[in-house]
């Protein structure tokens, strides 16, 4: 293989988000994408889409570039949760998901040119948590990605809570909205 | 709107299900989609599809044909939640997801063909919970769409669980494997 087969298999990943957002929430009504994953506090995927965007613009190529100029020696920024709310308040979720889709493509081509297999053990220096290595980096880009399709998926669901009736009892997915310790039916 | 607007919004939602699969999975290195949804019993991506297979072959459809010949006077069919163990065993994740696709298309037909907007507040009979109308049952199918993608997305990030490194502490998708209450980071 040309590429490291975790950076081949990361990536790979990485390049199906836009897509799978593209597919799911392009022109899908309302009814379906205008509540959030928890009742109280939560984010609708306007948020989510946001989110994954600030990610895109401030923190996986950036704390990248930083590992590689500054090793250990310069903390990563702070990632901002709340960017989005100000930033995306005027865009529909379709031009969201479009523009994480060009951010996408421009950072992946990005880190084709800055990743290579023998970097993966370089570490850098986490406000918060430390050192870490460019490979839990990688890694971490791709699952956030998948937690955060999760909370879309969990906001979709609560938009139906109640007409799906007594069927309720059966969705571990609606339940774990109204209590995070709810088994999955 | 030539349909009634619930049954246009389910139905656009139950459309897109095979190409979020087909997005999502196909040809992903199995070192994503080869980890249950939680450690102990949980079900791996081929589970899920196979899962949705056994609803789209004895499920929905059936018990919407079932309300309009029967009303509440016959009680639906069990659903086997395991159907798919034995019926699947030699098949691969990827022929599992164009199955999938391939009876949805069918059922969506049949579906406008059976259903009207009139006909949503007639009842049938489900064996443990009792009346149910076919709007419950519509919105039920699309939303245990919703429950079991996001059963997938628990599994695909759990395959990655330990390359994380320090991350998984924010990381909620992880944090609710190990642990249900616990809080998404």
């Amino acid at each position: 293989m040309v590429v490291n087969e975790f950076i081949g298999e990361a990536t790979d990943l990485l390049r199906r988000t836009p897509e799978v957002l593209r597919t799911l929430l392009v022109g899908l009504p309302d009814s379906w994408t205008d509540t959030s994953d928890v009742p109280e506090n939560g984010w609708r995927p306007h948020d989510v889409v946001g989110h994954l965007i600030t990610g895109e613009l401030t923190d996986w190529i950036e704390r990248t570039e930083c590992i590689l100029e500054h090793g250990t020696s310069v903390p990563f920024e702070t990632f901002d949760r709340f960017a989005h709310t100000d930033r995306d308040a005027d865009a529909t979720l379709d031009e969201l998901v479009e523009h994480f889709a060009t951010l996408r493509a421009e950072n992946l081509a990005r880190l084709a040119e800055l990743v290579s297999e023998e970097d993966l053990d370089r570490r850098g220096m986490h406000p918060s948590l430390g050192e870490v290595t460019r490979r839990e980096l990688l890694a971490t880009w791709a699952v956030h990605d998948l937690d955060h399709i999760s909370q879309i998926y969990a906001g979709m669901a609560g938009s139906h809570d109640a007409e799906v009736g007594p069927w309720k009892t059966y969705l571990g997915i609606l339940l774990r909205r109204d209590d995070p310790s709810a088994i999955a039916g």
